[in-house]
Order: C-alpha cells, then sequence, then structure tokens
C-alpha cells in the first residue's frame, strides 16, 4: 500500500489492487455500449475483434489518464477500440504492456504503425492529426490564442493536475485499495487547490473557456479530476465559485464527455 | 519554511527567504555579460534599458524554470532582455508581477503584447513562433517524429521533473533556506529516480536524443534539474547508466545551456 501511496501523482493510472472494481470482467468486455453512437469496441480476450478499429486504446475506464484520452477520441467523434488493460494482476507492470508504454502506466494509444504513451501527448497528437474530424479542440486564431492555449494546457498539468488528482486519491481511491483518508492530508491539499480555483475564477470572469472562446485541450484535460471530484466534499470549493462553477457545467454536460462517464457504468 | 516546502514541486520558481544568494544585487544588473555573443541584457531599477530587446523575461537566473526560457532563447539566438524578479522581498507574490504570472511564479515572457507564463508553454512557444531562428528545437519527419516528441516532452514534465526537482530542493535549496535535507526523503525519491532512467537508458540506446535524432524541447526541458543533480550526490545515477551519461554530456556541453549557466555566475 505504501508503494502506491509513494507513487503519487501517477496512482490513477498506475494502481494494482485485488481491491480495485472488476473494472475489465468478462461482462463488460462483451457488453455493448449503452450510448447510441457507438465508435468504439471494447475487446474481450475470448472474442474476436467485433469491429474494425484504426485506433488501439489500452487502458481501462476509470483511470483518469485514459478517460482524457477517450474524451479526446469521442470528442473528435472517431471510431477506437478499447483494449482492458488488467491491473488487478499488473499486466500494465508486465510485457507485453510495457513494450507499448516502459513507464507502467495506462493508457498506451496505438494509431496504425504509431504507439504513443502519456495521455496530454495523445490528446495533442489526436487533435492535430484529426483536426478535420469533429470538434476542433484547439482556438482558430493568431498566435496569441494558440500560446495561450499551451499555457492553460501546462496550467492543468503543473498546477492543477498534481493537487486535484491526490485529493481524488485521498477522497476515493484509498476507499477501493483498504487505506483510510487523511483528513491533514485532504485539508492541506484543499487549501492549495483553493488558490489555483480563485486563478481560474479571474481568468473565467474574462473568458468563457480557459484558453478562449470555445472549448480545447486547456478546458477537456481536467475532466477526469473535475469528474471525480464532484462526487466528494470537495465539489463545495467548485461550486462556491461563480465562473469556476459555470465553466464545470459547461464542460461536464458535454455529449463527448457523458459517453465517457458511461463506459465507466458498463 | 513549511510552507515553502509544501509548495513543491514549484519551489524552484516561487521560493523567498531572505537566505536567497543576492541574484539580483545593482552589480549583477548593471555587469555585462561575460559571454561574447550579447544577445540579452539585464534591466537595473536605476539604468534605463542599454539595448532595444523585444523580449523581456521576468526571471532569476537560478530559478529552473527560467533557465528553461533562458536555454530556449539562447538556442534560438533571440534578442532578450532579463527583467529580476526580486524574490527575496517576495516581488512575485505581488502586484504588478502578478498580472503577468497569476500563479507568482517565475519566469513569466513579453513579446510585443503577449505575455506567457509556464515555461514549457514559452519554450513551445519559442520554437514555433521563431522556428527559422537559430537551432530547430523540434525535429523535421513525419507525423510520428512530432507524436514522439510530445510524449517526451511529457515525460519530462510528469515523470522526470517531479522527482529531480524534489531532489535538487533536497540536497541544495533546503541549504539555503536554513533547512536541513531529509536522508530519508532523498533515498525514497533517488530510488524513484532510478526507475525513470533506466527507462531513458533503454530509450537512448535505440535513440541518439530522448525524441529522435536531434536535440529538441524534450531534452532541453531536462537541462535545469540536471545541470543541479550533477552537483550533487545523485550525479552518481545518471553517470553510472553509459547512454544516460553520454546524452548528459552530450546536452549540458550545448554553447546556448552554457551562456544560461553562466548567467548564474554574475
Amino acid at each position: 500500500m505504501r508503494t502506491i501511496q509513494r507513487r503519487l501523482p501517477f496512482f490513477t493510472h498506475s494502481f494494482s489492487s485485488p481491491h480495485l472494481p472488476c473494472i475489465n470482467s468478462p461482462s463488460l468486455l462483451l457488453s455493448s455500449p449503452s450510448h447510441s453512437h457507438s465508435t468504439f469496441n471494447i475487446r474481450s480476450k475470448s472474442s474476436p475483434i467485433i469491429m474494425a478499429a484504426v485506433i488501439k486504446v489500452h487502458g481501462v475506464p476509470m483511470s483518469t489518464a485514459t478517460m482524457r484520452v477517450l474524451a479526446a477520441l469521442y470528442e473528435k467523434d472517431l471510431q477506437f477500440e478499447l483494449i482492458p488493460v488488467d491491473m488487478r494482476v499488473g499486466a500494465h507492470k508486465q510485457e507485453p504492456y510495457l513494450s507499448l508504454n516502459p513507464f507502467g502506466q495506462v493508457p498506451a494509444l496505438q494509431d496504425g504503425d504509431l504507439t504513443l504513451f502519456e495521455s496530454r501527448a495523445i490528446t495533442s497528437y489526436i487533435a492535430e492529426e484529426y483536426s478535420d474530424k469533429g470538434e476542433k479542440l484547439t482556438c482558430p486564431g493568431c498566435k496569441k490564442v494558440k500560446a495561450t492555449t499551451k499555457v492553460w494546457v501546462e496550467v492543468e498539468g503543473q498546477q492543477f493536475d498534481p493537487i486535484a488528482s491526490k485529493i481524488a486519491f485521498e477522497r476515493i481511491f484509498k476507499g477501493m485499495f483498504g487505506m483510510t483518508t487523511d483528513p491533514a492530508a485532504v485539508k492541506d491539499l484543499e487549501d492549495k487547490l483553493v488558490k489555483v480555483l480563485d486563478i481560474y475564477e479571474a481568468r473565467l470572469a474574462k473568458s468563457p473557456f480557459l484558453a478562449c472562446d470555445c472549448f480545447t485541450l486547456a478546458d477537456l484535460h481536467h475532466l477526469p479530476a473535475i469528474h471525480y471530484l464532484m462526487g466528494t466534499d470537495s465539489k463545495t470549493l467548485f461550486e462556491s465559485r461563480p465562473k469556476v462553477s459555470e465553466w464545470v457545467k459547461k464542460i461536464t454536460a458535454r455529449p463527448a464527455w457523458s459517453k465517457v462517464v458511461a463506459l465507466q457504468k458498463q
């Protein structure tokens, strides 16, 4: 357990525990997606590929990093195949998975002969490579808008996520591992998150989305951690800030995000 | 002091302490650069701008994040003005600096009417906006190379730096703040760094640089933390791995990087 804790902030895509919910049971693997727009397919060990798909995502629907990539794929309306990684038995720390991602974390993406890891690198690739598909995920405009998007993408990765992921670990994932939430740690992390969200509140008073007038990767990357935190008492930190609250409602209501959340319920 | 520690991993661009070496004393501000290629200028409070420069960097030469940006500017052979931020008195946590970077961390960059923060967003902007200047910092080639560069840029930001920066804090910066290095924390962090460097060793056995055949931002971003760690006992972790050691020698020997290091000695 201590090893898991020390691996923060990567826990949500690198953990393994017998207490992990049965996220890739045969029933899940063989079930059909509940949403009507079937752009994905989940591979079962015992069944052949049901539907041809170029893009393969190796991951699990409850991992924040996997969710980030799935959100981008759904936004782009791309066909993909989700190949579950059995993290309960540590499949992510063994070959053949390590050949896809040497860091032993989910997800990894295969697009033809291209193999990628690191969720934010993958979403950036998806947005650029499939720029003519689905939602743009980037803002059209001058160099200023493009550069500002880079800034807020980095803010999520360097300022928001290291705190938000740890709160999610304390409040949600520790319970799954049979561990106890540390209230002092939560308090300390929430104090830090408040400072970040105050800056977001000021930013969102000037701009409907973090980078510019439209939804970009800078917003999308926040969705997994926000999804988990909005199911905990930490949600008050978001709801008590009008602009942040409005932004959270907007980005979590996106149809593409609903599909990612639906995957967790299968 | 505990506040500083809790701010990890942002300490190297957000600290403030009376123990901080005199990094922006008037003598430094007025001195001329020791290197012959004077593409930069340091502004003094008491003197006018010596040399016209379009790009302004607000930061301090010993901050890892500032160093990252300075390295990119030198690689691109761009003229810039370095405007010291007096972190000893907490200037980075007050206006007017907060209008440049609401997170109160150095650096911030101004290029005409564009203001940016987050060092990796800035270097990416520099590489793209000034693609025809100096070194490329990106690999020419197919989408595969471009996507792989994104992956290794993320690896630095998400896997390497959170560990390496904390070791630098323990081994170097704590002393500056009158704090004591925690040997157990160093041991724990070094155990993690070993795992990352083993992956780097395997990667660099296949590729002369992390992303591809040429020096890119994925390599450059590592330079500040490596610079500090090579001055500590942690250097053995790099030197004991032949390919990593060769890579460290190559990237730290770059003339642009020598200019960044020289700035610290003025």
